[in-house]
């Protein structure tokens, strides 16, 4: 029952800060760098295994994008950080995994962290992924933890765009990525609906059973976890836009704005999704109410109707000597006469008080 | 039970931010593009099916309200932006309908997007419609997703009105196709407020169903996404207020913060329903539990009174051979009159007890 | 079930604004327009029937306040308007009862509206009364839509002091009455409160029923609804302090930091006297059960003693040839002697559970 | 089950404001006025009967505390009021025992006036006692309603400080005296949490009862009570601090702040103990349901055994004249291997449910 | 049941503020006074007995770190208080171990309280430590209430690092200490992590009882406690981040918002905890709701099926002279059938309903 979202801890508690030390769970063994390199012009593409070959890309007029895929190599993050002068703290907070939302401002550089959401299949278990970015002047650092195609529309986009995007620096790619990211969650938002839509269907046609509950509590615990990674993307770009560091272009500007409204309705829609699921949990909650009434009036209906013929049958079953009713030959079928009529006077009292 | 308030992904997910694209139900499959062309002295309405029939407009003094209903066709939007050099992210939330209510400023132009909101009859199923205002300094484009007729009264005074109207600029026609739109939501109150009656009633008269309930939830959702769409707009509104745009004359912020007013008083009604429904949902647990008891008691009177009597029948019931009781000959009558003030103790009791 | 609270419909939706209309319920068919006229020495108080009576006292040196009582004379409020120059949406504010309380400041005046609140007997039923006032130079316009002697009092001391209040000027007017309509609200808590005493008597003497329920509900509601026109008088006479108009002198900021005092009083006990009645409906839900707890306890008493007995009877009505206990002398009284020792064992159980 | 709380109308209602009437209850017929005159040298203590004997103390060098205690006789604050030229309103302020928490500047004086809570010993019903201060530049007074020994500790401290206390002004001597009135509220807490472990304890042991309910819900209010009056303190020395009068000494703050410390210390003590209290109404309700569902299993468990052997009983007290059963010999021997049986068996199946 | 969190009351109340008293629990009869003196090239360790021995330090180059664990002996902060030039209050909060977390400016040293949290093994019975910081030029106190091995990692560090640690100021150091009292917070949650999976197992497995319920409300109320301590800490380290004293270098900035980052995800985890803990309190509500809906299955069909049953065998059970039935010979065996069909019939019906 221990989900991913819990487990907090630091493993380096109780170390010095500022030592390297990859924390979180190993996505991915092999670590992958990828770069991209594109001016107005040209686009080139490789794979590179060393640090030392970034070296020329560091003082290009040309933009480029470098991709690091798995952190479990501490020494890429390390190598890094010496070459391009980032400071110690920000190499930590790319390799701890549980970092919240944030953006820094450094004299050359911008830091941003925040977390790709994937809502997993059809049991909306949503699994995160930390990803990190560092915008330079012309160079763009993103930093995850697994391997998968989140930003090949992006990269596609560079490949085909002639002019508008590569015309544009650094910035407009890192909004690129980010609005990549934060669209992600548009699709989490469609699964976890569709989630919710078979617990109503369940709730609505069979009865409420603790499989049910189980899955409304869950389903709630997902949702507080995924706000608690989304929510503090609003501030994040806020920040962004506030910054008056030369690597943020005025022109960028609107389209952080653009970013920042899909954040807010992203936020919006997880908020309303907590109050449907809320509403599940009364109609959850009244179900069971409304099972144990039905249980408790099928109960009554049956001993209110038979045991007070019970009792008359048991009159007539005593032994006295003098009852001169068991002589009397119309008493038998007299009796019959009762046990059938008083069901029928019954029946009425509780199809009027709408028992039945 | 997919409402349309929660399915909110962008089905652009993927795709390169600027790329024109509807997003939304298609309410019209055919565009109408209508125009009224206002001056003191004159007044002009026509249709036009070439966006090219817009440009004399472009400059001339008269203010010029463009109505475009319908959103399918996306090159409407785009030649329009083209025409009128609006930005590429206002085309795109003007044809993706799932934006918050928002105030963009920009140098030659204001953009404002909304909601409009329908009650759709008795079941109180709100339908939106997003409508989208360009306010430039003599002309002002209004975009809907549906046709109907909202926006007649304002036609009407601008038919009708000779001076006063006629006399102010966009930024008043602006005014008044908010206040339009924002008016149209007392209607929607009234038509919650009739929904919630009509539950109220039922609670009290009938007996608490699993169908109330749902009713219940359904109006609360509801609630929840109408108060979504409307409250922003007071942001919206004091944004506009303290801008300082030229294309809002100082003269008609008394008449902004009249909508304002509106709008909070439409707000405060919603919460004042919220808390309302809510103590609907109170009474209906409180009528589960109430019917659950009376359910017990009915079963527990049966019971409690002829379970002794069962008994008592039961004794004399019994085939010992040496019981005198059997013998005596007011024995059975007597025994009568236990059967017969048994229960009237007992009743006197419960009586007492305020069960009967 | 539709209370005077919810209709929050504007009458006008749909018509041009600016068009002056009467909203709300007419309380007073007749309107009454009294004049109190007053400087330092001397107090003239008249009733007029034609607003141009009123021109003299525009120009004058001395104090008028001018009460205008009821509001389905449309007309009153117009010519009002035009001969003093009051804007069209004040005079729109004026007529439609449904507004929220709120300060707005022109150049000449200061319009001040909010609700005056009347318990209306036992059954704490609110009803409201708009009140509007235009605070100019040396008039204040007082617009109501009752007759009532709420004012008494003030126009009492106007006519009895001497010296302070009359060499006052026209905000301290403003003042007086602004601490007269704000006052009252203490009588109406005094109400509420009695209100609540009654209701938790009832449930500490009595059953729950629905209807205490109901009446724990409409209480809870009504003070939504006063809590929705008194919370903003807090906000409102801030504002009056903020402003800047040489209307307000200085001297009288004092009188009205404390009738904001008195406001932030009746918003707590309000929000106080919400959280008693919270605590009522926890008292009731909790009643219910401990009274369905009774019931079972005593039907399971009842059903636990018994039903062994009868079962032990039935074995000795069985019609088994061998049956030997049947002969025994002494069987019958032995078994009496199981009839009375069983229950008595039992209920020492239940005594020990604390069921009886 | 009116508390003293909740009365809050103002006797004044509908009296012209600035008139002196004492208001609340009177807890001190007589008034008593002492006088603690002190310099770096000396201390002066006397108590006077009327107000001219302050007349020397006004234009001396020394410091001068004047308490005065019982509020009943309201020429006593009339008459300081005039001598020493207090506002109208801060009289009022002073005698109407039902103000808020609040801090008002003027020019020659500070005016405080706050609660001191009493927890009345087991029952935790907290007295409240309003406590005023003016604070001038040599003289401090203090009003109270009641005559008790709160502020033994200051006058000690004053008597026995040689150097330190004495050679401070009467900002020290001010914050000394609400030292003690907030030092009082941890008494208090210590006295809540008593009457909270009081109620846990009965929880765990017997059963829950109606009394224990209303005892639950007193203390529930009792805490809102005190903390309506303890959370404004918090606000009320915030403005002392920010206030720039001459009166309050630079050095002074930081025993102002002190102070603050505590009073938050004290609210978040009062929130933590709303939250505990709330737990036990859960705890309540829970218990509630679960004696309903140990009622029940007794009862499930007695009906359930017993019902089927009667049936038992039954088909053999039947007077068929063909039951071949009646004539074998081992028939009831056998019977009565059943009707030990059956109910082993349900036993077992009870326990394994663990409803035994 | 009176857990160390709620005893909140000063000793001290009544006393003369300014008198130094320990208040709390003494946890360390003996004090120890250690002391670790480094510069770049060199470390010094050694315990001393007398203040008098840091009178050397205060003036020297070096950074000394002075540690007093154990609170008790109240001379010894007396002496460093005025050894030093210590404010008498922050010498009193040092000793009062029911401090809020807090910081706080003077000219020459800057003073930190906050708590040291324990979560004290299985149970989760978290214990509270004060820790008190004094930030001199070139001295850092840290008061403890206890001894333990909490700040071992940082002195590690000291002795190890040669260049950047000791190159450092006492700003680092003071850095050093708050990172690894907060760091301690990650292993509290992990615990808490634990303790709450246990629960969750224990309520998934085993049946609802009250001893889950106080488990549920224990953990709730520790976490009450943990929050009460740990979110001020984030005001903490902004109003350090604000100070603009020259004891803070601009470098140790991002080391403080790096703090500040944990603080803010340490106080996340808490609230998702208590989020998670409410949904504890539901299932286990819902628990108990669906046991006692098992129960009343049980009942209901054991009742419905065996007391029709029974009624059938009383019929001819009775003794009237006159029924035909009991001579036919196939009467027996044919009720016989009905005794299995009707049982059969109900069985169905139940199932079709799903209460088997």
């Amino acid at each position: 029952m221990k989900s991913e979202l819990r487990g907090q801890t630091s493993h380096k508690t109780g170390m010095a800060p500022g030592s390297l030390v990859h924390v979180g769970n190993v996505h991915a063994q092999q670590v992958r760098i990828s770069i991209m390199d594109y001016s107005k012009d040209d686009v080139n593409e490789l794979e590179i295994t060393s640090i030392q070959e970034l070296l020329p890309y560091r003082d290009s007029e040309t933009i480029t994008w470098v991709t690091v895929e798995g952190l479990a190599n501490v020494s890429v993050v390390e190598e890094i950080g010496s070459m391009f002068g980032i400071h110690q703290l920000v190499l930590e907070d790319i390799l701890n995994t549980h970092q919240r939302p944030k953006f820094e401002e450094f004299e050359d550089y911008l830091f941003i962290v925040l977390k790709g959401l994937d809502a997993g299949g059809e049991n909306f278990s949503v699994s995160y992924e930390q990803i990190s970015l560092l915008l330079m002047a012309n160079m763009v650092f993103l930093f995850k933890e697994k391997k998968d195609e989140v930003f090949a529309p992006v990269q596609q986009r560079i490949r085909t765009s002639r002019g508008r995007f590569r015309s544009l620096g650094a910035d407009f790619l890192t909004y690129s990525i980010l609005d990549a990211i934060i669209d992600q969650n548009f699709i989490l938002i469609d699964s976890l609906d569709e989630a919710i839509t078979v617990i109503e269907d369940q709730l609505l046609a069979g009865d409420p059973s603790n499989a049910i509950l189980n899955r409304i509590q869950r389903l709630k615990r997902e949702i507080v976890g995924v706000r608690r990674y989304v929510s503090p993307i609003r501030e994040l770009i806020s920040e962004m836009l506030r910054s008056e560091s030369p690597l943020i272009d005025e022109k960028t500007h609107i389209y952080l704005r653009d970013v920042s409204d899909h954040a807010i309705r992203i936020i919006e829609s997880i908020e309303l999704h907590r109050d449907i699921i809320s509403g599940l949990l009364d109609i959850y909650i009244s179900s069971v109410s409304n099972k144990m009434n039905e249980v408790m009036k099928v109960l009554t209906v049956f001993a209110s109707i038979f045991i007070p013929l019970t009792f008359l049958t048991g009159i007539y079953g005593m032994n006295f000597e003098y009852m001169p009713e068991l002589k009397v030959k119309w008493a038998y079928p007299t009796l019959w006469l009762a046990f059938i009529s008083i069901p029928g006077v019954l029946l009425v009292y509780f199809k009027r008080k709408k028992w039945l």
